[in-house]
């Protein structure tokens, strides 16, 4: 069995391992996954060391469970995206993609956040099937600005660099993004949409 | 005097202090800074902790000193290519300050990692510091833009984002980049200028 296939998924979770998530996710963005121990996480939860342990065998079970999940949760949003899209279209696709992935990244950047800074923290198994999971994310967006280029709605001489270039600057809406700021998420999501199809050369 | 006027230049530093300032950020890069005592760092350096704070007087003074001047060294190269560009040429500029920003990026991976992870670790007047030197390199991004917009030469609905857009994008090849692969920083470069200057609706 591999340690990613031991991650608690959220239908199984009780509301316990949720609380305890939530506390380990606090503690990982504010002193990173090895500047924080088990005990600390217990602290700020305010409960016992092996109240955690009952729950999660190792605070590397913790990052796994918080690294699959939000990504698992991205793949569904983008494919919620995508089924709501006309066959065919693929800049409304692509649209739809960024407006999808920056939506998602306004409101879940704590975890987008560790997300970044702590693949190197993860177990072998587990950095292998979260860069999995993140190759499937990475492959909606290239499958679209390739069909795009088929279709001849995009020109642009570097597909490659550019879907690279679409999907860091919407994941790093969540390192600037703050509530209350000038535009609202929707806005910013609009935003980003026109502005990934102009730089693909979208007609 | 403020925490950041304390902190070492690269004029002044001497071999050990650059030595341990590089043993320094590999550890913050493996570890996190808070995941990183300054016993690891002597044990890495092969040398005492006596040694070490005899070089800086804290774990914070090295985090500074390192973000201090990675941030002073890009917006040093951001200089050097504005001198380059003909006056005026707004589309050039920006075009110089992409590839610049990217090629830095390409070379200073470890550095802008533990830049964008550890913010969060700097002491209130290390990250004002900080903070005031990214706002002079976000500056001359959103001038260039601002100027060609003035000058007719970007089309572009949201300046605000654009900026933000290029910049990130831009960021982030030092977590993709691999030397070795498919492209060399001066090809990611060049293509990340087309790039930009396409999302800005260049003529």
């Amino acid at each position: 069995m591999s340690g990613a296939a031991k991650t608690v998924s959220r239908s199984e979770a009780s509301a316990s391992q949720e609380a305890v998530l939530l506390v380990a996710l606090k503690c990982f963005v504010e002193q990173g996954f090895h500047g924080t121990s088990m005990r600390d996480i217990a602290g700020a939860a305010g409960t016992s060391i092996a109240a955690i342990y009952y729950h999660f065998p190792s605070k590397a079970a913790l990052l796994r469970a918080i690294m699959t999940r939000v990504t698992e949760d991205l793949l569904a949003e983008l494919q919620q995206a995508k089924a709501n899209v006309k066959k065919g279209d693929a800049a409304a696709l692509l649209a739809a993609l960024v407006r999808a992935y920056v939506r998602f990244h306004t409101e879940r950047r704590e975890e987008a956040f560790v997300g970044n800074s702590e693949l190197r923290s993860l177990e072998a198994d587990d950095l292998a099937h979260v860069i999995a999971l993140r190759d499937k994310v990475s492959g909606n967006f290239n499958d679209a600005i390739a069909a795009g280029l088929k279709q001849g709605s995009f020109s642009c001489a570097h597909p490659r660099e550019a879907g690279l270039a679409v999907m860091t600057m919407c994941t790093a809406v969540a390192s600037w993004y703050r509530p209350g700021g000038p535009a609202t998420p929707e806005q910013i999501a609009e935003r980003y949409a026109a502005l990934a199809l102009s730089m693909l050369g979208a007609k």
